[in-house]
This record gives C-alpha cells, sequence and structure tokens, in this order.
C-alpha cells in the first residue's frame, strides 16, 4: 500500500517536472489567448476550413532548416500583431514599457494583450533567433538587386566565378559531412 | 581598353587560384565569362567601387545558413541573366536545348554565352541545392500573409500557442546540442 503511494508520488512529481520543463507557455498567456481569441472570433467554418495560415511542413525538416523558418515565422507575427494594433482604436492611457505587468491584473484591454503577445514574441526572436534573423535579412536584401541597372548586371557577372566555386564548394562539404557521419555510424555499430 | 585588359587579367588570376582550390570553373566556362566580361564593360571606377552586388557576409558563418544564403544567391543569379536575355534583340536562329554545346565552337553569340552560364547555375541549384529551394519558396509564402484579413488574424492567433511552443522548444534543442558538442569535444581532449 505504501510503496503505490510512494510510487504514486513519484510519478506525479515526475509528471510535474517534465510539465515544468516542457511548458514554454506561461499560464497568464494561455489566459491571454484565450481572451484574445473571444475579440477575434470567427465561425468554426473559416478555422477549421483545413488552410492554416503558417504551414507546418518545413518543421519537419532538419533543425536548421527549422530554426530559419521559424525565425522567418516569428517575424510575421511581429508584424501581423503590429498591424492589428495599429487597427485598434487609439489608447485611452499612457502605454506601459512592459505591458505584459498590466496582463497581471484583472482589466481586459485588447490592446494590452496583443501589446503583451507581440512582446514575448519579440523576446524569443531576439533572443534565440539572432542568426536566424541575419540571415533573413540577408535574404532580403537579395530581393533588392536592381536587375535593370548595366553597371550592377556587369558586376554580378564579374562576382559569379568566385560565388559559382564557392556554392559547388559547399555542396561538396555536405556530401563529405554525410559521408563522415556515415562512416561514423558504421564504426560506432560495428562489434 | 586598358580596364578590359585588367578585368580580363584580375577575373583569370581569380579563376586560377580557383582551379589551384579544386576547380569547379571548366575552362570553356572561364572563357565564357572572360568574353561576356568584354560584352559587358564597365570602368573600373564603377567595378572596384567596393559595393559588392552580393555580400559575402553570411558566408562566413555557419555552413548550413551559408547554403541556405547561396541557395538565395543562385535564385537571384538565375532572375538576373533571364533578365539580361530578355534585354538582349530576338534571336536569329532556333535556340539550342543545351546552349552550352554551341560554346564550344568558336562562335561568340552573347545570348548563346549567357544562356549557357544560366544552365550552369540552374544545374548546380536543381542538383545541390534543392531543399534550401524549399525553405526559401517556405519563406516567400511568409511574405504573402494578408495582415488586414480578419479571419487571417484569428486564425493566425489560434496557431500561434502551437508555434511559440514549438519555436522555444527549437531554441532549447539547439542550447542541449551545443552542450552535448562542448561535452563530447572535453572527453575526447581528457587524457
Amino acid at each position: 500500500m505504501f510503496s503505490t503511494a510512494r510510487a504514486v508520488v513519484c510519478l506525479s512529481l515526475c509528471l510535474a517536472v517534465c510539465q515544468v520543463r516542457g511548458s514554454y507557455i506561461p499560464v497568464e498567456m494561455n489566459r491571454t489567448f484565450q481572451s484574445l481569441l473571444q475579440h477575434y472570433n470567427i465561425s468554426p467554418a473559416e478555422r477549421y476550413n483545413r488552410k492554416p495560415v503558417f504551414s507546418r511542413d518545413p518543421l519537419s525538416g532538419r533543425m536548421e532548416a527549422q530554426k530559419v523558418y521559424m525565425g522567418g515565422v516569428l517575424e510575421a507575427y511581429e508584424k501581423l500583431l503590429g498591424h492589428m494594433l495599429k487597427q485598434l482604436p487609439a489608447p485611452q492611457t499612457a502605454e506601459l514599457p512592459n505591458p505584459c505587468d498590466a496582463e497581471k491584473g484583472t482589466t481586459k484591454d485588447v490592446r494590452v494583450e496583443l501589446s503583451c503577445i507581440l512582446k514575448k514574441v519579440q523576446d524569443l526572436r531576439r533572443h534565440s533567433f539572432q542568426e536566424e534573423g541575419k540571415l533573413l535579412q540577408s535574404l532580403q536584401a537579395l530581393k533588392h538587386v536592381k536587375m535593370e541597372d548595366e553597371v550592377i548586371q556587369s558586376k554580378a557577372l564579374w562576382e559569379l566565378p568566385w560565388l559559382y566555386e564557392a556554392a559547388s564548394s559547399l555542396s561538396d562539404d555536405r556530401i563529405n559531412q554525410r559521408r563522415r557521419r556515415r562512416q561514423a555510424r558504421r564504426a560506432k555499430n560495428r562489434p
């Protein structure tokens, strides 16, 4: 009887620890989401139309690629939440430096709640997706190459041999990296 | 005239260095670049203005990030070369299925030469940067989210808890991966 009780207590403790480790969304943030979804209400047919705003397919590939995509998703959320804030009526009171402080109170102000979620997204992106942010900026810069400019065309042609060489070399590096991993796995599994 | 000669000498030197490193650029392709640069000629002041069209900074980071950036660079080159081809006068003869076959002859037709370089870039991207191409497409799709649409706003809010959780988890995974690598290095170096 005592051992069963001990096992139950241990299991509960273990699950509690897992929950603490696994949960990235605090209770307050959860409540904020629920409250916001009551304000931004749509019909079930619209919500469950099997067309997600953000595809999850890229989140099944290599971790590095997942991180780049997730950096892009968080960037898109920053823009979207900023856009939603702009659509709201002008604030009645001065905005707080940290809107999540107000969130802990009982007030349900859509602006404060949206600002708090925006801050959480910004913080996560700045703390954990900085490198991805830089890469996304570099990729963005590629969209602004003035393709019709003759000087740019000539300079780009001039740069191409080096870049073509580097691209080919990178491709080979990955093939070699995969080969090394395969060899290491084989060596590990050898009796 | 002098500037063209200097450009050709510089390019030959650059290509010679590439050849020593391990050549990914065949001799014929080398010649095509030189010939095209004679056609797309600009002044040395314009060429060497320390403002490259494609920044090389992202090519000093992690290999996976380098590959994503390089995928974007090759994609930009495809567009640029396509644009340059459109600016040329209409072709006199039927276009070849593989323009690089004609390149081996003695004719110096800018259209054929550009088409050949375009084909080489396309082939490299298709064979070695396929995964990066898919990721770039997913990132591109993020730019087309209709931020002013209320249904999209509500659906995006609905999707955010899962994505926020996944992003936080990904961030932790990388920290753990780095920790494991550090521990493995330490274990390896232990006497």
